[in-house]
């Protein structure tokens, strides 16, 4: 059992949220504060400021990394939090703000109670995790330190620029890389992003890792013909085809144990008129799980249904794999501690994958990484209604604060 | 039995093709000539130049159609045959002109052989059948007489313009319309635009009709939501409502007697990428059938599916329907007439029904009406590609004068 004194601060806590959310804020009350934007380096130095009122000390990375570190009692590597302070188009207040501010919160707590740990802590507000993830790609040594057109602006301003507008440096980018003998850990809080928390009406969501994300681009090539004289047994209809294989992608993500999921989201039909039997169709094929045996299980099941289709509808089809994400695990120690403070908090909780992706995902390539997840009213995110109580973001910056404690002890 | 001894000129015939698919000729042997176009007006030309040849007087009536009238030696209302000379953007060479020319290659072997019949004979030019089919519709008196901006070209061209350069007047376009005191038969011989003659090795199509055509406008609304973090059974997917969907009007059509055809070739994914769970999905439902009936319960049995797939799915599907053609049948007399010569000439034949749009389908409307189809290669056509042997051409002009001769007989 987890012996519980300390609190955060959960009002200053919403204060931190509002104070940030009213940089970019939207007419209904979400955010845009792109990545590199006025409004970033805006919110970039209201961060370091809250950092450094609570004895922060600030380094940024070449790759524009805010690293706000509270020193500890002995010469130890770093636990680490954070998350990120851009936003997507049209986002909501919450989706990175509350790693980040929770991370300031817990700093805040231990400061106002005169504590430091043994370890030092680090908050890390991660550079643009919306778009190309270069921040924690950095750290990780996973970015392409080589390949700056691949991380230019759509608008055609250069990743050199961009890191420069927030104090990194493109050509000196490897030297942000860093090891598990400099981070000890790294552990983030986050909205869901999902619905299963509220669903399970649960308090807290221990993540078990992120998921691997499979992606296949699929063609379907059958015979455009006319929708009148075309009898039904002489055709070889591409959306019928579809229909069947998308069909198909929902059973085989439900007929296996598991929460696997699998969606065709994209779809294009040629040559798409109403008295036409449509001769193509390109679809996607999204499919995530924890488990990359899962996911070729999945992708076998299909591999023989499309087989099927073909023969039944007289077309052919074939999958391209576009892209394939390995999946990153989280400490099962980190996992245990997170629940164990749960229940001393009297905190429900719940183990489950993350299917969207973090920083976490790339922190968690060189050193022990552990989420957690506190609910999102209704699944929503990347949304301008994007909520999350003042009650549970508080909550999850309690446990945030009380793991980084027991790491603080247990990781010596 | 019918007793046979006046043939068509065959080689004729394929001159008369070839001189027509002359004008607006394209690159792959297609033909483009769009109705009203120059191309168009020198067909039109040609056409009324082949016909006084041999013997026939002109009329070209408000709506631009070209009446050819080959007289007869009573005061007999009209045999009437003819199809249109316009094509599709990128059409073949055969829709449509083989109707044209076999109806003057018919009148020419009769005046050739010094020959009248009881009736008169008129080989008609429709008017724009590849668009508004205002010509047939004008003739039936199923135009829109007062709405000139309904039938404008899409490039702006106004109803009136488009006539008038063809010898029509929009203004008197009621004059046009005709009776059965006036044309006691339509017979129209065409190609299939499909592959049932070709797939059951046979020469010529009794059509029993022309089918009628529902089409509905299908929206299903689900919601969009993360592909990642959206468990499968928190989903309310509308491409997943749709896939069954397009599978259920494939199965309502196969899965009772007859021959009736269901497609779904338009349908359009909201917002359509990879990483989202579609949130709406519009698509086209398009149905034909000669017997309403059986329309009716293809429409009831998708109407139970789709009740099924808003339970099953989580989503709501709204059909609305677009428009209804009402079915043309053919004259049995006619039907059987057709089949009667088709045995004297040795000739295999299959009745079956037209499930493309024809001239014929107005005319039906206001007098006995029969068609005679034959094989289209591999059933490809609105394609340059489009391809009947001269034998096969000369065939059905074979069976359309014969089937005349019968009716010129027998009608009295």
């Amino acid at each position: 059992m987890v012996t519980v004194t300390l609190q955060t601060n959960h009002a200053r806590l919403q204060q931190r949220l509002n104070d940030l959310s009213t940089i970019g804020v939207l007419p209904y009350g979400g955010v845009r504060r792109m990545a590199y934007s006025p409004e970033d380096l805006a919110a970039r130095q209201q961060m370091i400021t809250a950092m450094e009122q609570v004895d922060m000390a600030i380094t940024i990375d070449a790759a524009g990394n805010i690293i706000g570190r509270y020193s500890g009692t002995q010469d130890l590597p770093a636990l680490a939090t954070g998350s990120h302070i851009d936003t997507v188009p049209a986002g909501g207040r919450y989706d990175g703000a509350l790693g980040v501010l929770a991370g300031i919160e817990v700093v805040a707590t231990l400061h106002e109670a005169g504590q430091r740990l043994k370890h030092p802590i680090e908050v890390i507000v991660f550079t643009d995790e919306e778009g190309e993830m270069i921040g924690s790609k950095a750290m990780a040594g996973t970015a392409h330190y080589t390949d700056a057109e691949f991380y230019q602006r759509l608008d055609g301003t250069s990743i050199q620029t961009c890191l420069q507008r927030i104090g990194g440096d493109w050509k000196q980018l490897a030297t942000a890389q860093r090891t598990s003998q400099d981070v000890a850990v790294y552990l983030e809080l986050h909205v869901e992003q999902g619905g299963v928390l509220e669903a399970r009406e649960c308090q807290i969501g221990v993540v078990q890792g992120i998921v691997s994300l499979q992606r296949y681009l699929v063609t379907i090539s059958g015979r455009p013909n006319h929708a009148g004289t075309t009898p039904m047994d002489m055709r070889q209809d591409a959306l019928y085809a579809a229909s069947l294989l998308v069909a198909a992608v929902h059973d085989v993500a439900v007929d296996i144990p598991g929460d696997q999921v699998a969606t065709v989201g994209y779809l294009d039909v040629t040559p798409n008129a109403a008295n036409i039997v449509p001769g193509q169709v390109d679809l996607t094929i999204d499919m995530r799980d924890l488990s990359l045996e899962t996911i070729e299980t999945m992708v076998n099941a299909l591999q023989q249904r499309v087989q099927k289709i073909e023969v039944t509808t007289g077309t052919q089809i074939q999958l391209e794999r576009q892209h394939a994400v390995e999946p990153t695990l989280a400490s099962p120690r980190i996992q245990e501690t997170i629940a164990a403070v749960c229940d001393s908090l009297k905190l429900s909780h719940y183990s489950m994958p993350s299917r969207a992706i973090h920083d976490a995902q790339e922190m968690g390539r060189f050193t022990q990484m552990g989420m957690i997840f506190v609910p999102s009213q209704a699944g929503v995110s990347h949304a301008e209604d994007e909520y999350t109580s003042p009650e549970q973001c508080g909550q999850g910056a309690d446990v945030l604060l009380h793991t980084l404690l027991q790491l603080d002890l247990n990781l010596l």
